[in-house]
């Protein structure tokens, strides 16, 4: 299906944020980021190939596409799925257009064509779009459920689905389709008039780069309303009260993050949006704060985010249970995307530090190796004969999609727009944020900076930057060292050097082209602690290995033992071993034991709390083999654990 | 409000359950159980006085009461609350039954005939009743949703008050109500009619006992109905899969118990009382052999029931969680209902074991000392900070009432019957399950063996059994010897003798009154532990004394330590000290050291995950005083454990 479009400029793979105000980083311009190779351009091939051409079909076997076409007027019967079914396909049209953008595609550009169609053609005369709610409810019943009808936070993804179709692909149409909700938003809610808050946070952060790739003002302001009602306990409903919709506290008096994850990061991000665009020092030193809290007390080591299945939501600080953590695949693509706002607006290399956490551990787990199917939830532990109940749940494995389909399209997007998240520029340098083979380009005056990665980070610590373009001048090039690095080796041409483990290695001087600047990033697999007070994972240790938290599968394991009944010492040496499964990982085998599995006798006893006892002497005579956490359960979903007790302090 | 009323006998205090078909152990005669002083007495005092009045005032201002007035047409307007609202106005009358029973007391009988009158003006012509679904529903609307319309719940309930209204009060009027119902249940549910069984269980055993009392084998056939169609996946909605309603296999088939905790168990339950009067011994065996599992695998160290918000739900086995558990007060009440049904059936005293410890630890904790708050949701730790959200989060306090307030009057009719679980009796005399003062008598032949109960339990070991009254023939007399107790000291007339602990002592000869038979057992504290895949509690602790589970509250702490931060030494001395707070318990100082509390400036460093270092030697130099975990936020709900880490093996 071939349709007239909009346009107006050649396709180029562009930001997904691109700040008008001045910040500490900025965004590489439109082309100048692109990953060529190794772990993720893997991962984008599949993304590309496989999981946007699945997801075309689950768009339309699921009826969402349907709806759109029910709403204009050229199909008939009645909506289907979730009210707030129409981001789906924003989501998944963001995605298309990054990949145009990457490389043109006519199949992706006529489905691109073909669905934007579709919704320009939902769209009511007064700007107003929602396919299902438009089957479901009369006008009158707009705006009248915000808690629920998610009608503001569909808006926000077809926002940014446009902004990123424009930047990406030339073409206008979703643009022009955003405009005339922008209007018709602009006309409907503010003081005065409507004056409720969106359910679900989403819309905040999409009318800032409204505003940032249109320059309407008006966008700017609608989010700073939405951002400065919100707060006040407006939002209640379906036994869920205000902190379920971050709405109990304003945004600049909350001291943490709380309720629905995916909401409050949301939100959280738009905020970050807004205090950059308006130069507000005071609001983003507070959600610098926020931040720092949320990761000192409410994060997963993945980097997930929200404990709680009930509400999808954070739990009290230090709530993070183990084997039953929720750790949604949206919210640690919500942390990500706040985590980059802050990089932007401070500079600040932890926030990229989390972003590689979480990319590696929150939201790769969330999609199979294969790319085609999806976890919804990621707890850190898979019991031996878990219930397989609730479609979400870990226990069935991963999916092709969900009745509230919100991750598929949301990874699919976050993998198309990974290029961007790379390196940033400053006016005289480049960046260097993550290890991803490819070549990135600052513009240092009226020259550029050009640097090409090669590595196969994350499961070698060797990354050689080549210097592919310079200017005639001096200027910056900085990397950054991981936090959990305990140091690196730095040779920028004059011998390997130390440098501090943490932070940003930063590079002054006139470059050439070709010289190459080796960063070796030692990659010894390490134990690491949870806080006293998360006492889910008292008395037990996670493995990681570079950036990568590991896992024991039962698929990896040799005999009967059963992984919930690992134990592991961790003072003892580990085994590294690169094996060709998994697209090639680095397992690591640890030196451990296995507790007595319960017998059936004990069952029969039947009360199993027992007097306490001195802890035996450990002994180890077990070995069991670690993958990374993201590659578990590509060889159907059993038992995995990624906290793992020690072998001294159990019982 | 006074009405007519039909009736047929005198009050006396009478069993909830009262089998037909031979049973190892038989309930009580009416009349032959009265609690009549110690522990038990003052709570049910309380109940008795101040709860009861309470949840008439409850009922009268949530609309309940109303309900029926409206449905009945006495009254105008629309019905409010939830579509199972009835079934509180029917605990509620169950609970008033008992009291009746155990004293006469004219403001309690007014009440009862006038909220009978009330049940019985809205029932329609045809039998049907459900005062809510009169009002929101069409009569074609009948039973269309039994997964959530709860038609069959509210009956069950119904029933359940009936026969404790005829059997303790004499009188017949809802017992009238409920043959109507059985009558019009008949007319439309069984083979070839409605085929739908009960998104809640609960009319199952309530029809059994109506079989009981009445001896209508149609209430007998219809349970089983309900029973056997059960487990083929007919109940879903609301994102509920059939899981949640144990409605995924047949009972028969079901090797543990799985989704909503209070469903399981209510099923549970009524599936015994079938065995029990179809002499069903393989369904009997199979029931005895999920109890097993279920205590071994998914029962908290309280007794508690089910560890998940998310459906209120047991989780996988091993997965109870602590910090954010649920174990409703209900679930723990129907752990007890389950537990006694074996017990009569089977005269294994584990059964009895059970109930103490859920009626201890499961069940009183949901309510307040004074007796009118209550607790929805039982969790073992209430963090500092904790989030106040949800109305039954028990970071909130207890409170009078809930939305859903299926809780306070299950408590209610729970603490009315008690005196009904103490002892039971066989052909040849009389078996004593828990430690309660007062009088319970066994008939043996035409005579009677009757036994007065006096100790300061569960503060004192020390019980004493003076015989009341003796037949002229040898006869039995046994006493549970907890499982919990290391051992017993029995004094039978012949000077204390060691007894096993764990099981049942057995006295078999001619008794003579006035003599007295005295029990010692050792309530020396006790530190506990969980089975090694109990991840939740791993290197931790519990404290328990006698039956009861212990907490450490930080309304008892000195100095700003946070219980948040305890750590305790499980092999250094306790000291016992008794205080006269808390209705006089006796609290235990335990040896430990406080962690150090997370820092503003750890938190702004923001990554709170460490590498792994070698345990520091344990240095004890903090004494935490724990209280019996029921007497809980009774002085504000501050944060309080019941697992305690471990100094070695903490970190």
């Amino acid at each position: 299906m071939a349709v007239s479009t909009a346009s107006r400029e050649p396709s180029t793979l562009a930001a997904p944020v691109r700040t008008r105000a001045r910040t500490a980083l900025r965004p590489l311009a439109p082309g100048d980021a692109h990953i060529s190779g190794g772990f993720w351009r893997t991962r984008q091939d599949r993304n590309r190939v496989d999981a946007l051409a699945a997801g075309y079909e689950q768009l339309e076997t699921s009826g969402t596409l349907d709806n759109f076409r029910i709403a204009a007027g050229t199909s008939t019967g009645h909506a289907r799925g979730m009210i707030f079914q129409d981001s789906d396909v924003y989501k998944w049209l963001e995605a298309v257009a990054y990949e145009i953008g990457r490389a043109e595609d006519p199949v992706l550009r006529s489905r691109q064509q073909e669905v934007t169609a579709l919704v320009a053609a939902a769209q009511q005369s007064d700007g107003y779009l929602n396919s299902v709610h438009q089957l479901r409810h009369g006008p009158e019943e707009r705006y009248t459920d915000l808690a629920w009808n998610h009608e503001l936070y569909c808006y926000g993804h077809l926002f940014q689905a446009a902004v990123a179709q424009a930047r990406s692909t030339g073409e206008t149409t979703l643009l022009d389709v955003s405009l005339r909700v922008l209007d018709h938003l602009v006309a409907v809610f503010g003081p005065g008039h409507h004056e409720g808050v969106p359910g679900h946070p989403e819309i905040e952060m999409a009318l800032v780069e409204l505003y940032r790739e249109t320059g309407r003002n008006d966008a700017l302001e609608l989010a700073r309303f939405f951002l400065d009602r919100r707060g006040h306990g407006y939002l209640s409903g379906l036994g869920h009260e205000p902190t379920y919709f971050s709405d109990r506290v304003p945004v600049r008096e909350a001291s943490t993050v709380e309720g629905h994850a995916v909401r409050a990061l949301y939100l959280a991000a738009g905020a970050t949006d807004l205090a950059i665009e308006d130069a507000d020092t005071e609001l983003l030193a507070h959600l610098r704060s926020v931040f720092a809290t949320m990761l000192a007390t409410k994060t997963y080591v993945t980097g997930g985010m929200g404990s709680r299945w009930a509400g999808e939501a954070y739990g009290d600080p230090y709530e993070l249970s183990t084997d039953h953590g929720y750790a949604e695949t949206c919210a640690g693509i919500a942390a990500v995307q706040w985590a980059w706002r802050l990089l932007l607006a401070s500079g600040d290399e932890q926030y990229a530090d989390l972003i590689e956490r979480a990319l590696f551990n929150a939201v790769l787990p969330g999609v199979s190796l294969g790319g085609t199917e999806f976890f919804y939830v990621n707890p850190l532990q898979l019991r031996s004969n878990a219930q397989v109940t609730g479609g979400t749940s870990a226990a069935n494995g991963r999916r092709g999609w969900f009745q509230c389909a919100c991750c598929p399209p949301n990874v699919m997007r976050t993998l198309s727009s990974l290029d961007q998240y790379v390196a940033t520029s400053t006016d005289d340098g480049l960046q260097i944020h993550q290890f991803a083979n490819g070549t990135y380009t600052a513009e240092v005056g009226s020259e550029r900076l050009s640097v090409e990665i090669t590595t196969d980070y994350p499961h070698d610590g060797r990354i050689t930057l080549r210097v592919v373009e310079a200017p005639e001048v001096a200027a910056s090039l900085s990397v950054r060292i991981p936090a959990w690095a305990g140091s690196a080796l730095l040779d920028a041409g004059d011998g390997a050097q130390e440098v501090a483990g943490s932070g940003v290695q930063e590079l002054d001087r006139q470059f050439r082209a070709g010289e190459e600047i080796v960063l070796d990033i030692d990659m010894t697999p390490r134990f690491v602690t949870a806080p006293h007070r998360v006492d889910a994972s008292r008395g037990a240790v996670a493995l990681e290995r570079g950036p990568l938290v590991y896992a024991i599968e039962q698929a990896d394991q040799e005999g009967p033992a059963v992984v919930d009944d690992a134990l592991v010492d961790p003072s003892a040496p580990v085994v590294e071993r690169p094996i060709d499964d998994l697209d090639g990982v680095v397992a690591v085998d640890l030196t451990g034991a296995a507790a007595a599995a319960p017998s059936a006798a004990a069952i029969d006893r039947s009360w199993p709390y027992s007097t306490w006892t001195p802890d035996p002497a450990p002994v180890t005579d077990h070995v069991w083999r670690a993958i990374p956490y993201f590659a578990w359960a590509n060889r159907g979903a059993g038992p995995m654990r990624v906290w793992l007790p020690e072998i001294s302090g159990s019982r």
